[in-house]
């Protein structure tokens, strides 16, 4: 019987005063109970104007901290992501302010799923398989102080990295003594990059184990993932939008443009809609970094999310 | 039969006043016999002081222009990438002043790879799966003169998108009468990112047929390729290096070093080694574009090139 490191066991910022919820040595075996990103704050009946009054003040919770006995700064954590529960709703939403284009999508916006079948389904036709992870996971960070959630950080933090599927060795920095592990923003489908802001927010269990390897000293959180990847295989193959340009950020600014129009044009979604389906189903590569001055990103479509 | 646009038919800028070496109905194939990006100067036997000697007035060279008859700006040209001619030797090389980390590889390096048994041996224990595809494949520009064939453009050109392999499906803007298509710089192999600026550069015939699409305007390529993606079904999983920063490019550079670290001290390879290791094989993913100020860029290794 692992030990549950429950919801209301969480945090919202990174401060390394937080004191531990439980200890554990390495080698244990720990569930985490995980809220959804809001919080609590929307459930599968609300609405855009719930986006709207979120407050931000309590988002992106993350169960923990959690004290791994004998870890020290210069060790790397390892955590095995061994397995996920069952996901019942989620929600996606443009967040004002927030997102790749936040300029163009000045409106909130949110899509709430029924996820109870096993299946995530955008509108009628179109279904996003479902490959969860978390979106946050990470130890204390050195600096004291409430370190702001949101970003990525040395400590691992919200990376959403959509491959922390099952089966993924997560190796994070230790840098402070006890490494005071925390995860949360439990995701059951998202593309690469997570464009319009929020992937397929739900609330799951996730069971993790962990392992401690003594003076293995890493800047940032490193993985080893089994394949096939994830959304990778669509046998109906992808349809693919490029943008170049002199900074990266700028070139998948277009190729998200280029996509949206894409889907609107044929898909019959709104321009809002096909964000939000961007954000959950499409994966950004960094296709050339080298031919200067520009570099090409590419936005790939899975065709197999289209019934 | 159909008519075979050869090696020397080709130019290194591109420039529209260039007179076409052929004129096409929409519906026909061509053969293309495409040079090595470095238009001959290397070959099989060559070392890293050829490399150092390259002129560089004389890369990349691309095959054509063809004109493509009743094209006109604003229409979109459908390239079907039909096939590849056999492969017989390539080579990966890091050019100084050129490249991701051109300022921590300074010297020039060279390695040629036998592919005439269908196999890219890197070392003894590392094999790479060949993907071939086109480096650089475009349209002419509208504006006048000569522009250089190294970046990327509205024009397409040299994009370096590894997934551009056979049954893809390109559509590229026309921007000038007649479209003045040409295509070059073929690979075996690449990484999503080339980072280290040079691919598996292998001379090779392609066959390509063309479509057009009257008054279908894009602002920049796009493509449909066929599923699963070369690289990604690696079923012994993936190695994967993270780096965040407020900029992507930092990012991306981060993810690199640390990849460059993680392959040496694994392999047994030498720093320049791991780094053109890189290029042709590790795919740089864009995992989160959102969480400010921080992006999260991610450098995947497949496992299954080592043997």
């Amino acid at each position: 019987m692992k030990h549950t490191i429950h919801s209301h066991q969480n945090h919202v910022t990174w401060d390394n005063a937080i004191p531990p919820v439980h200890e554990i040595d390495p080698g244990e075996k720990l569930r985490f109970e995980v809220q959804d990103a809001s919080n609590g704050q929307l459930s599968y009946r609300s609405t855009a104007a719930d986006v709207a009054a979120l407050d931000f003040g309590q988002v992106n919770p993350v169960n923990g901290p959690v004290y791994v006995k004998g870890a020290q700064p210069g060790d790397t954590l390892e955590v095995h992501i061994e397995n996920f529960g069952p996901q019942s709703w989620g929600w996606t939403a443009v967040i004002p302010g927030f997102g790749l284009l936040h300029e163009a999508f000045p409106d909130p916006y949110l899509k709430t799923w029924d996820l109870s079948g096993g299946r995530a389904q955008f509108t009628d036709g179109i279904e996003i398989p479902i490959a969860p992870f978390p979106g946050t996971i990470g130890t204390a960070l050195p600096e004291p102080g409430a370190h702001s959630i949101v970003p990525p950080r040395k400590n691992g933090g919200n990376m959403d990295i959509r491959h922390l599927t099952r089966g993924t060795k997560l190796y994070l920095p230790v840098w402070t003594e006890g490494a005071l592990f925390s995860v949360g923003d439990t995701h059951a489908a998202q593309g690469d990059g997570e464009v319009c802001g929020t992937a397929i927010e739900a609330p799951m269990d996730i069971d993790l184990s962990f392992k401690l390897h003594k003076g293995k000293q890493i800047a940032e959180p490193q993985f080893e993932t089994p394949g096939p990847l994830h959304h990778t295989s669509s046998g109906k193959g992808f349809y693919v939008t490029t943008g170049h340009a002199e900074d990266l950020l700028t070139a998948v600014k277009k190729a998200i443009e280029y996509m949206i129009e894409h889907i609107t044009t044929t898909y019959r979604l709104s321009d809002v809609e096909a964000y939000a389906l961007c954000s959950v189903a499409v994966d950004l590569k960094i296709s050339e970094v080298v031919d200067m001055p520009n570099h090409l990103v590419s936005a790939y479509l899975p065709l197999d999310i289209f019934k």
